[in-house]
């Protein structure tokens, strides 16, 4: 039978009420029993509107409440190494939003702490866990595209809510480190986690909003198997949120849409009425809900595998160790926008004893002097194939008898 | 605190499959104890591969497992009165899948059973839970359509699994009784579950397959308030499985599509690797599979409001009064389509306290001579008119000064 | 080679403009030489914004003009019998807009006039030209469907611009005048032009504006194959125009959109800067525009044919007979919505030497006592069948040894 | 009154295909008169499918047909030159298909023959006529968009058909020099064709097929003005042709799709019934045609624009230096996929009297020590601002009362 876990959630904000709603959503077994905001009155009004019996504004005090046996950090970046060293010193499984840190050197004291401390520690990394992400990843695993070449993942809206996202010192970062983090997942779920990024080129720029941070980049990670991942985030993209993933495999396509475009379209013209969607723009004429935002996001299979990782013993899917790496992409994004050059991917840490993966170039599949492109069957039976001949550096055409 | 249910499952089909993933998944506490099949095989098989720790092929025994606390019926139509008798003769909560009866007569004894035993009982209507569903019938509810005057809910699919459901005495019908029960609620649902359905028209017909029972059907609804309600099914689709709902008010639309364009498209020349969706057509080329069928189809919505319901001693969104008034409605439908008139529905059971709903025709709201059929600024200043003129029956237009 | 056409064009309305965009576009070779309107001002703006050398308010005057040598009736409903009666009395081949009369008496009236003139006369409904419609039906006639059951055609939008239309007695009644007539030509040319509708079944109603005709109708064709056509119209829809049309077929399935989703999606939060399509709603948030309306409307394939079919002494694809077998339609929709039954439809007029399409209906098929519902092969190797045994009524289920 | 034109038509490939259904269709005043081949079988056929008088394998009779006064070049890449400039010698206004030519250099040499020759020169770039990106152009242009900050263009599929497509030497390259011709002329036009493509940054890469061309590529262009183009170009797509457009502008957002998502969607079990789209993928199961292809890929809006240009003698949308400058940014995106670097646009011609467009960054906007980022009124009526803080680098919220 599985345990029923009471938690100690860090941070009040837009993502503990997604945490909230998931955790407790449904016939779940778990509860959050210590919300932990800025204020206590925050805190409270918290705590009051989902039910949750204990309120403080001090996060040492609600890490060691001693009935709740596991910590969720949803707190501001520059928050996240202090908030995970309370857990880790309380001996307790520490659970940090996404992204880890504000760069990659934090990010791996972070990962040294909990290592340290031999507690549990799981990565919530929501939008690998989106329903349909979760079956994709699966389709793929089993060969339905072939080799997958190429991953392109999108994250674009108009900004986010609070204040300290939008400033780079408490951040770490912009739009890259808001959004790109959850591309970054994505994209090597599907190329598959074990294959190691190599180096990076990425255009970062503040087009529109008057910050310091950039508001669009986009960015191209070459991994060791010759794949390509390919990011493109966004906090001035008009029309709401844009989240889609396309991967593209020697055998086949994905297309994901996971916020516009989902089957759910209304037009009204009453409006006004409340809640929409998060970061719709606009509350008449054509919009595009999204049935049920907790799970479609992720968050609800996020949090079911972390607690059942921590029951059965197992790693989640998604650990420190992903989430440093994350900030080690999103570091070398930062030095390329720079240097306007591609800047190799430096890791401190993998995943113990994962082989390189090795490219298979199209090239090498040739045998002799011709490597055929195509061959068509023709109306009067006869074959053609479009031949590259690797001598001369030619394509010919030849045409075989029926 | 919520409790733990502990649940007898009577049937191992595709039904009880969904169910079973339903109600087991993600970290909910409740959990099948006894399953019930056709064979002990079958029972002992779906018990292992779902970890379920009793089995048997006795209903009754089934049923009253000291040991669990709701039955659940996932038994062909026709099995249905004997098995919800069973449960509450065992004076348990009892929760029966659609269609509650094979008829209206039958599903008024079920009714009956339940009543008179005083047990708990909740209609597994999933398609009314779907997330796209619930947070549009909240949206209508809020006035964002304005007043709803249509409804329009198909599903169409090649046809069912099992040989009973082509049976038309085991299963009461055809499309209609499989497939316009979900139609009708999610109709009534928009429209108001208290608004009464008057009348109805119904073409039904066997176009494909060579069965005694319809394969397509298309019927339409008239409501006490005018509105009406369409429900197109079939089992004679290609392509898929096709599952829409279209809503018309007076203010807005709303456009659901449950199943084949949700915003996941796959292809692939590969295919052959395993389930794609339910009732999929093929598994090469353009797929439209659905991220998460159990939760997209509403049966985890569903067993939460069921088992919260339960808790709350309250009573659940959809009862086995409602269940009656669907197969009422169903029955006027194949008295319609035998007498090719419009058939009055004849509910001899309807909610307790409901006042009737008025039909608030538009003409009406002309005041005097003319009404306003709509009006517009013109370039140049002036503002046009379309007026209705009651006395003559003609329409006449009126410009007037800026 | 083809010839150059001067044209008189009656009418200098919304669908004037559609026409005089649609033959004068691109580098076609006819031009509109003469236009009429209700007054001298109008029929001269008109004629100065297109290019037209002459103009007038005279109807006779305009189609005598000797330079002419082709008719375009694009005047309101009441006057297309004056305005085709005067084109035959000249002599000239005439054209005539939708619905080719107000009901099927006068149609019947129309079609006897250039009957006995001897003219050529074409029935200018664009609907059945669109590009993806004719693609679709040459996808039809090559049996990529199979045999087609069932065919559905909407037509809805938030109502026309102008007075007449809304006059039941100028227009010959509202939406169903207004909009069924596309449909009903839609779903002949799928179901096949030669198979004889034969009832119908409506229901219309005026359920939004404040007018004497109706503003939403269903109706259902049968045809004499069993086919059946199912029309949606409505001058009460929100949110632009919706145009769709979805052919069921024994093979296959198509499903076309003609107007709010074609692959075209604008946001805009700056908006009010001009036309976007033909009745949107709204000019900020989420619009969907078409490319070019007048193509894919279907304007410029109909004109094409038209003209070709007069250089080539043949008939247009929609001819003057066309026109009253849909009045003749559309005559039985209203009778049946006042009778409240199926109607048959009253065809004084046919193809000649058309020959009756025989039902197939699929029980025919079966040979002996057993038909085959579906087989399928287990993952034992054995092969599982879903018979139907007509003696007794039940569905049996045989399993094949491998 | 417009002319009707003779034409010379050198190839007949598929692109001569498209080009001469093009031409000829729908009411063209215009007609092909002449058409080349490699062979005089090929010709002679090619002219007997689509009614053309002459034929001949010989280009300079061709061009020189005392009875055509226009020649259209669709011969392949390594051609143009010197199709051109036969054109030009015979004093003839000459169409040259994309790409002008295999590179910058070659380009600027065919432009300098028709500007030494005065000869009136069309760059035959189609898509940038389609009807949707006309009217997205013109809607962009009347600033529904606000400023345009990033475009994205793509057009991927399997690989072309003729031999001479794969061969680097005759093409000139790979997928960027076949396809990416037109995204970047798509871009362009959104950006504004006057703004100077500044530098680029291109990956390009061998992935699928055992060629010495890049079958896949990706480049960002930055514009003087800041913005940034981006295309992304494959021969190893699955799934048919994949050609969208993506416009992201300060005040909105334009989403064009061309071939696979637009309104037209078909289920066939039958297929293997004949032709269904350029680049579709297979025959059964789901596909999605295209209406009128010729249309919707611009062909008939780019002749329309080419032969009227010639009538009005005024330049064409698309001339020889958009041609040219095509050419250098595709060069310097393989020098940038050698380099790994942003390699700048050497552009040695731009157009006459065009004035630098300036970046105008959002920092600049601010006004002494506050830039606002967003503000927003609360629930109590107060209004919360989010300011960039330019002296401390901080975002600082501020509160104002009601």
């Amino acid at each position: 039978m599985k345990k029923a876990h009471n938690i100690t959630l860090l941070g009040a904000g837009l993502i503990g009420t997604f945490y909230t709603m998931s955790i407790q959503g449904k016939r779940s077994r778990d509860r959050i029993r210590t919300v932990c905001a800025q204020t206590e009155g925050e805190a409270e009004a918290f705590a009051r509107k989902w039910g949750i019996p204990q309120w403080t504004a001090d996060m040492k005090k609600a890490v060691e409440d001693p009935e709740t046996d596991i910590v969720i950090v949803g707190v501001p970046n520059y928050l996240h190494k202090k908030a995970v060293t309370l857990a880790a010193r309380a001996g307790k499984p520490v659970l940090c939003t996404k992204p880890l840190a504000r760069n990659a050197r934090e990010a791996l004291e972070i990962l040294e702490v909990v290592d340290k401390a031999g507690v549990f520690a799981g990565y919530l990394e929501d939008l690998v866990y989106t329903p349909k992400t979760l079956k994709s990843i699966a389709a793929v695993k089993r060969g339905a595209l072939g080799k997958v070449i190429w991953v392109r993942s999108r994250e674009t809206h108009s900004g986010p809510h609070s204040a300290w996202f939008w400033d780079k010192k408490l951040a770490g970062g912009g739009a890259i480190v808001d959004l790109a983090c959850h591309c970054i997942e994505i994209i090597r779920s599907f190329i598959g986690k074990d294959v190691r990024p190599a180096e990076v080129m990425c255009l970062a720029d503040t087009m529109v909003h008057p910050i310091a941070a950039e508001d669009s980049a986009i960015a191209l990670i070459r991994f060791e198997n010759q794949a390509v991942g390919q990011f493109e985030v966004s906090w001035a993209f008009r029309g709401g949120m844009d989240l889609r993933d396309e991967v593209a495999g020697t055998e086949g396509t994905i297309w994901l849409n996971h916020f516009l475009r989902t089957g759910y379209e209304m037009f009204t013209a009453a409006g006004g009425k409340g809640y929409v969607a998060e970061k719709a723009e606009g509350e008449t004429g054509w919009l595009f809900p999204v049935g049920d935002e907790v799970h479609e996001l992720g968050y609800t299979n996020m949090f079911g595998d972390m607690f059942d990782a921590l029951d059965a013993n197992r790693q989640p899917e998604e650990t420190f160790l992903d989430g440093y790496i994350v900030n080690a992409i999103m570091d070398s994004c930062y030095r390329s926008a720079k240097t306007r050059r591609w800047e190799p991917v430096r890791l401190e840490r993998w995943y113990p004893g994962a082989k390189p993966a090795k490219a298979k170039a199209p090239k090498k599949a040739a045998r002799g002097r011709y490597s055929l492109i195509k061959e068509e069957r023709m109306p009067d039976g006869t074959l053609k194939q479009l031949l590259q001949d690797w001598k001369t550096g030619r394509v010919v055409q030849k045409v075989k008898k029926a």
